[in-house]
């Protein structure tokens, strides 16, 4: 009897171990093809610098939805489509300008946020208000009214993770023009979400409450933010703001979904992902064209490596993540009214930076068993595991469907340098540190596929 | 006497917790200090753009040697000085030149080796064979003579890590040339090892074998190298040569020392260092600025936050690391020649990255002691820590005393597109990056510091 439960075990651990050596083989396989062989790298470089940014709505949103979907059949689709949603269409509709004129005039360097109105044409002429958070605004609350509120709170650079610092300051640009407004303010002008070195100013969505006016809203770059704060602080002056955003009526776009198809449980469905659009005023390389050719590379990669997929695995380049999640929402919805089983999904929506940790938003049982994949991946940069993991476009399907969700965390120290400005450029990603991504990506959705989850 | 035990096994557990938590906050606090009031990055803007290159026994030398002690003083050192040795002082002594001259002509760009002597004023032409590795050269040894070897050796992508393929690829560009000397080769050119995307030749220091001529020799950038590579399999071509290296007498170079005095075991000495010198070809920011600055940014972060080491804590500019290692070796020398006790000596020399990993060339015993303050660094970025580190300036220390060394290690993707290559600049060093690589740094010397290893 002893003898027969020996047997069992070794015959066991043996299996295990045969296993493990199979996938270590098969990951190093997929990764060497990545790093060979990677399209990633030129395939990034067509969508920004021969498209460039693509807002929802806007010409370049449709040259990329035909470039996503064309690039998916190249790079071996089983079958690619393009899923319509209506997309908000909001346009920048000129330049932004606003100048300080006190003691010294100073031309500033901003960006209107998105989805904010315009100042109409002949802008607004106002004394500003400076305050350093939200509590400062409610002391201040009575100096406000006919007034530029200046939201001056910083970055905080004692957060590792910028993420931190990110969530952190994001509600001034998020709320912050409608509580200026509940007070009287004309406008609002907000320090961009950034620890950059550079003056470049930083967007990004705002959304209005119903209940006050829609001011105009801009970012400004670090160093004229700083400027701005001392300028104030030794004497008085006014600030000219003209911007010119506008909603034209909400238009089609699409996401590109090309697709493997399983070949033992077709029904069950493994989504990959990032998002095509980008914000209007840069290339939109690494948010989130990185997430795009990283979602394509490992399909490429999958099928040249000859690997056969048990399960359905979707590649999907998501509509309108910045300024409206229609895309995300829409491919939820569909997946839901189709009753499709969906498993698992992955979101690449950090940049194109050097891998570091994979998150999972999974049962406790479920990251249990992905933990016992760690050591297999962590050789190629994801050396951690953690709780807690996703992507605003896959977000909808894990509260519509419950599916776990998982993103790749590459490291974040430089993310918010670009994001949302000019400087978000090809030249900003570095191809290896953008290939690894698609093979970390690769490693853990060859093991879901594989062994489910 | 149960209850005693029960009693004492509490009051260690507390200890340690209290400990731990006493720990967690101090390393919070010198964190903060770096984050907030970082020295590193200006420091660093500095010595790369108002010094600049900076190679043993030439002017940037002396320049970065006077800098460095004023820099050590400003920045709260105890005590600072220089302590003196003899550098090589190999000039590169005009614009290396490399002409192909075939169906079509084309100027590559090159740079020649560290050390490598010059090919006289006239140049050289020749014929050109490339090989692919050492057993190419073999194959082809007797085509050889009267001819350039191009040696063709690609750095390895598949490698996750760069320094393997470093490691891999370096015999080419420190053998290469002798290696062909031995068959008759008048000149050598070896790919440069990176695989970055652009064209910038990569130096680095070569050794002649005394066997044979010393032949002159370059590095040449990446997209000539397969652009020679293609056209030698089209057709034939000569290649003129110019290159105007030598040796000039060995002169007199510093390693910069800054100390804060131990305040209960003073004689216990732990070493925290870079290496000042670069090649001449580029800034050095990368290489080793980086290590520099976040080596004096530590002893200005412990005495800012007014950290008192319990042991003598040495923060070192190496000189002559590139091409000699004299300054490493005399900081040996002279610590056994004084018997002084060396607990410990950690390098930065692997970039500005955002920091990875810890290594160790510890006993295994202490490897335990260290194993057990990861999780106090790990917030940092030194997620994980190995066995096996130092860096090439400690080395002589541990050698001659047996000192236990440590290394940090960055990210290493980015590293080579740029290691002794022009593109070495301030502007390639990301302030957070750079910062955080300091923090660790000061979290392990801080530990180290207050329990012994």
């Amino acid at each position: 009897m002893r003898t027969f439960f020996l047997l069992v075990i070794c015959t066991l651990v043996s299996a295990v171990t045969f296993s493990q050596k199979e996938d270590s083989l098969m990951i190093r396989r997929i990764a060497d093809e990545i790093l060979l062989n990677s399209k990633a790298y030129d395939n990034l470089r067509y969508l920004t610098k021969q498209i460039g940014g693509r807002l929802a709505g806007s010409s370049g949103m449709v040259k990329a939805e035909k470039w996503g979907y064309q690039t998916m059949q190249d790079n071996g689709a089983d079958k690619a489509w393009l899923q319509e949603c209506m997309v908000p269409h909001w346009v920048r509709g000129g330049k932004d300008e606003v100048t300080f004129r006190g003691a010294t005039t100073k031309k500033l360097d901003v960006i209107a946020l998105g989805n904010s109105m315009g100042s109409g044409p002949k802008g607004i002429t106002a004394g500003v208000v400076e305050v350093r958070s939200f509590d400062d605004l409610e002391t201040k609350k009575d100096l406000v009214k006919g007034k530029i509120v200046f939201y001056n709170y910083k970055f905080n650079p004692t957060y590792v993770g910028t993420f931190l610092s990110y969530r952190d300051a994001g509600q001034y640009r998020g709320q912050g023009p409608s509580r200026a407004a509940k007070y009287g303010a004309v406008a609002a002008i907000v320090r961009s979400m950034s620890h950059s070195v550079d003056n470049n100013p930083h967007t990004g969505a705002m959304r209005y409450d119903s209940l006050y006016p829609k001011i105009p809203a801009v970012a400004i770059g670090l160093r004229d933010a700083d400027w701005l704060s001392e300028t104030l602080a030794k004497g008085k002056g006014n600030i000219h703001l003209k911007t010119n955003g506008k909603f034209l009526p909400d238009t089609i776009g699409h996401n590109v979904i090309g697709e493997l198809k399983g070949t033992e449980f077709p029904d069950e469905i493994i989504t990959i992902g990032g998002h095509l659009d980008s914000w209007d005023n840069c290339e939109g390389a690494h948010d989130d064209g990185a997430g795009c050719v990283q979602t394509i590379e490992v399909m490429r990669a999958l099928k040249a490596a000859g690997y056969k997929p048990k399960r359905t695995i979707r590649f999907v380049l998501f509509a309108n993540e910045e300024n409206g999640l229609r895309g995300g929402n829409k491919y939820a919805d569909e997946a839901k009214a189709k009753n499709e089983k969906h498993i698992f999904a992955i979101e690449s929506d950090a940049g194109g930076f050097t891998p570091r940790s994979l998150g999972f938003t999974v049962s406790d049982e479920q990251f249990k068993k992905v933990m016992a994949w760690k050591e297999l991946i962590a050789p190629y940069g994801c050396s951690e595991f953690v709780k807690g993991g996703g992507g605003a476009d896959i977000g909808p399907l894990n509260r519509a469907l419950g599916t776990p969700t998982g993103s790749l965390n590459p490291d974040s120290q430089r993310y918010f340098d670009v994001h949302h400005a000019r400087s978000d450029v090809f030249e900003a990603v570095n191809k290896r540190e953008l290939e690894l991504g698609a093979v970390n990506i690769a490693a853990i959705i060859y093991l879901i596929d594989k062994y489910g989850l």
